[in-house]
């Protein structure tokens, strides 16, 4: 991601940290539109022009700030994909994918993520690019593994099914009494078994 | 829907439905924060008491302004459901279903609903009471008819299943490049194909 930050002096990552948590707070207060270049560098406490060295535009700043919360470790690597079935690899992730969904934090990012599809089509862009994109990647390697084991069936539509999954979790956290993360074990569990990526034990 | 808007002397429906249109304007362009009672009265060309004489709070009123929009007549009838088979029900709605879906204004309701489900529950408690669960009735209705028949496992969780038909889309059309009407329509088809609510013709 240099690419996205790599210009003017050396970076001090303790000002990326600052700008970036300030960029966060701001945008789970009040969305894009609550959220402006001026307030993240008064509430990081640097100088706008130090924000905009680093990144040329909120919706840049704000999408790399909700990329970090939500990453965790949730995601396995292409080589656990290549040598675990899915089942093992679903049980892998599956608490901590609990634990993130169920938090009051990933619901307030997921409404104003999603607040803003329209609205400010560029933030969901460059999310979609960073984030999403390679994730959804990994959940169709997973799920062509799946077919391989005839779980999944072959002519299943891939990214309709990753749709249905991130969909589901997405519109669940958002209706009125959010599970929590016991309820949202059990849910993710119910999802991954319709798609049949995972058989609850007997 | 009358104990919402039942007070004060009887209504006119020409102001309700500018009442309405205004607020629903409002919520599109800016959200529930961008919105408030005195614009909606201003843009609708009545005083704000007129306003709060019909609705108690701006959340009950984009919640009927919303529900008046999505509302259409895409819901099978209780005695449709009933009487017809699944595929021969969504047959009948699906080309309306990809029209409505596909459509801007859809999007942006959707994106506007779901960004303000956090900062504001009472808006989706409202929506979800009067709008989504009367619906979320029919399709479980519908998917017991599947059951009966064998498309859907016997032992499938309903409610999971709802939820990752209307996640999927609500999610499909808040991505870059959402489908228009012709790609809504081969997509819906792909999620009731997924669930078992749908066969295409060979």
């Amino acid at each position: 991601m240099t690419d996205r930050r790599g210009r003017g002096r050396p970076r001090d990552p303790e000002t990326d940290a600052a700008i970036l948590r300030a960029a966060l707070e701001l945008f789970i207060e009040g969305g894009v539109e609550g959220t402006s270049m001026e307030q993240i560098a008064k509430r990081a406490g640097v100088g706008k022009l130090t924000v905009y060295r680093r990144w040329s535009t909120k919706e840049d700043l704000i999408a790399q700030a909700v990329e970090q919360t939500v990453s965790a470790d949730l995601v396995p690597s292409p080589a656990d994909i290549a040598e675990l079935d899915p089942q093992q690899i679903i049980e892998g992730v599956i608490e901590a994918a609990a634990q993130m969904t169920a938090s009051p934090a990933f619901r307030a990012l997921v409404a104003r993520m999603m607040g803003a599809a329209v609205s400010h089509p560029q933030l969901m862009e460059v999310y979609w690019r960073h984030h999403v994109l390679p994730r959804r990647e990994l959940a169709a390697a997973l799920l062509r593994r799946a077919q391989q084991e005839g779980t999944v069936a072959a002519d299943a539509d891939l990214d309709v099914l990753i749709d249905m999954m991130a969909g589901a979790v997405t519109w669940r956290v958002l209706q009125p009494n959010p599970p929590d993360a016991a309820g949202m074990l059990d849910y993710l569990k119910s999802v991954y078994r319709q798609v049949g990526l995972y058989r609850p034990p007997r």
